[in-house]
């Protein structure tokens, strides 16, 4: 063995069942893209790839309006981009708060100069429209409103059509962080109105982190237009993105070929089944989860009307460690969920049902390791009761 | 076949020669790599993947005092980050101007609010240190030196360890644009007191696209310390990067998983050769291209005392289309070389020689199919002329 194989050896990470926050299991397809030839971003032979990709994801945003395509770093990069290119120094945003990646978008609004007025919900409740409407009417040229669609870290899908209605009617732009939502729930750009969503790779698509894939409205374009000499990023800057994404092709920076391939296969699938079948999919699974988990006495933290059907934020129950039982999850079962974040932290599970990790086998896979583990961890279940109530739900369903 | 592949059918691309200026061609091991199974950024398991790729950092860019990471975007936003970490708008920089990469890290520099002195070189020359030395003296409180590594639009490589000192003397930091370097010339970024270099994985590293590595020194991030709340990027700030990469292994972003295995892959792949190899072997097949380019009556355009070895800017002979050349070479040689950028657009091909792409059999590939085109568009060469110079080139090193 050589010198630099005792210091670094080969790589020797086994497959795991990951029902985290994200990554998702890569479907074989996806990985199986990857291997594709890089070539050069300008060619003509790559075309297909970056003019495939932007038209199945017009599919998946379901629009025909906005201007998609991926940018080259993983999901969070895409709600930061869109808080680069929109705002500028001294604008007033305001940003709905009800969970960590509302927090999250709040501080990289702030980091571009913006004035945030956050509109404070509960962790774990979507937030009553109402609120955003009380607030705005407080301020003039509010330039954009900020929410986070499916907010992974309460388990919260965050109804947007109101929302959209009061922002329009204020002349503010709807800027939407969608990084769960795309591929696994509904998202209907044109419909409500939508001047920027972000998304990632990693979730709901089945992809391998690494791109964030975007929908741009022209006025979104246009308030750049206007905010020109203010767009603090380059390697962001979405107009100079989708010069190159757009028929000149013209070279901005050198993509992400292999990520790209893994994107445009990824796409590929979840069209294959049919956006409205996926999401049936990742509903009908979560469901049994949640009933299994009901069966073990456990407690779905999230609000019954808007729960997600991507995440699901379980209360850890008084006296269990909760970072032991997912050490007992990874050593014995082979299986990733994820602990909580901010104020959730030590408090929460939350188990992703994404992409290819949202099955049936998962949800009972996940229930019996429970049932054998929480015992060990000095919390009493009736050993079989999960697994039976979440077949019990789907043989009724 | 389904409608979903009539609209976007299987990805069909095949394997090309990638002599251009970037991406270049992946080890079949690195390929190999990204179909490790995806797992959770938080693991343990993980651990080793992180841990080294930035110890194998440190290695190639010979330094035991920075910190290394790669940031989860491409080449061109290492040097973005450069900019955003260290600048507050209205801070006094200074960049060499001597190519198109020159001028994009000003851009970079001016976007986030940076008062922005350009010191003009030459395209095609390096930057004599006293034009550094002469315009530093008329300012206070110079925040940094910002210049181009390997200017891959004109070929040149830039001596740094006059410009480091001058930088010194004057309290400024140094931050070195080294895409194009890394792996394939000497960096020594301790010895040559560079404060913050950025590169990327598909050049010399020979991975996909997709990877910044970066190596930090203390000063640069005592630095950030002191601007903390005007740093406009969150997910480019080095701080919280750094504390995923370091032992704290802290939540920042969710990493890209599948670029990671293949950068992991491509650095052990670097280290079995040896730095030392690699240079050498870069710088060899780099003379031998020239050689029988010079054999051609062709003419290479950047100063002999600066060459790089790892690209070739050939001027355009008169009254041959540029564009006509690449796409014989694409067409019918399988193989890509680039166009110029900027003021060299239309005048200049690039020919890349970098990572697995460097190697003699592609020289020799790429002079006899450059004997064979060039007639055909109008130039006339001795047909074997180039082959045969490069041949002897070696045979006589």
């Amino acid at each position: 063995m050589s010198v630099v194989s005792r210091k670094y050896p080969e790589l020797n990470i086994s497959d795991r069942i990951l029902l985290s926050a994200g990554p998702t299991n890569v479907n074989p397809r996806v990985y199986k893209a990857m291997n594709t030839a890089v070539i050069g971003y300008g060619e003509a032979a790559f075309s297909p790839v970056i003019e495939g990709i932007s038209s199945m994801l017009a599919e998946v945003f379901q629009t025909e309006k906005n201007f998609t395509m991926a940018l080259s770093a993983t999901g969070s990069a895409g709600v930061e981009a869109g808080m680069s290119n929109l705002i500028k120094p001294g604008d007033t945003v305001i940003i709905g708060s009800y969970g960590f990646f509302c927090e999250q978008m709040a501080e990289m609004a702030r980091r571009q100069g913006a004035n945030v007025v956050l509109v404070d919900g509960e962790w774990g409740r979507a937030l009553p429209p109402e609120q955003i409407q009380d607030e705005i009417k407080k301020h003039k040229n509010i330039k954009l409103v900020g929410m986070v669609h499916a907010e992974t870290s309460t388990g919260i899908s965050q109804p947007l059509e109101d929302i959209s209605r009061i922002a329009k009617e204020h002349d503010a732009l709807l800027v939407v962080d969608g990084v769960t939502s795309l591929g696994g729930s509904e998202i209907l750009v044109d419909e409500w109105g939508i001047d920027y969503i972000s998304s990632a790779s990693q979730k709901c698509l089945g992809c391998p982190p690494g791109l964030s894939p975007v929908a741009v409205s022209e006025l979104a374009f246009q308030t750049m237009d206007r905010v020109e000499k203010d767009i603090s990023s380059w390697y962001f800057d979405l107009r100079l993105i989708a010069n190159y994404w757009g028929p000149d092709r013209s070279y901005h920076h050198t993509v992400p070929a292999s990520m790209l391939y893994a994107l445009y296969e990824g796409l590929r699938i979840v069209l294959e089944e049919g956006v409205e079948n996926r999401f049936a999919r990742h509903q009908n699974n979560t469901a049994g989860l949640r009933a299994g988990l009901e069966a073990l006495g456990l407690n779905v933290l999230s609000d019954e009307q808007n729960r997600l059907a991507q995440i699901t934020p379980i209360a850890v129950p008084d006296g269990v460690d909760e970072g032991k039982v997912r050490q007992h999850l990874v050593n014995e079962y082979n299986t990733e969920i994820s602990r909580g974040l901010g104020r959730f932290a030590g408090k929460v599970w939350r188990v992703g049902l994404m992409g290819e990790s949202s099955t049936r086998a998962n949800v009972l896979h996940l229930l019996s390791a429970l049932e054998h583990i929480l015992p060990q961890e000095g919390y009493e279940v009736a050993v079989g009761a999960g697994v039976s109530a979440a077949s019990k739900f789907w043989s009724a369903g």
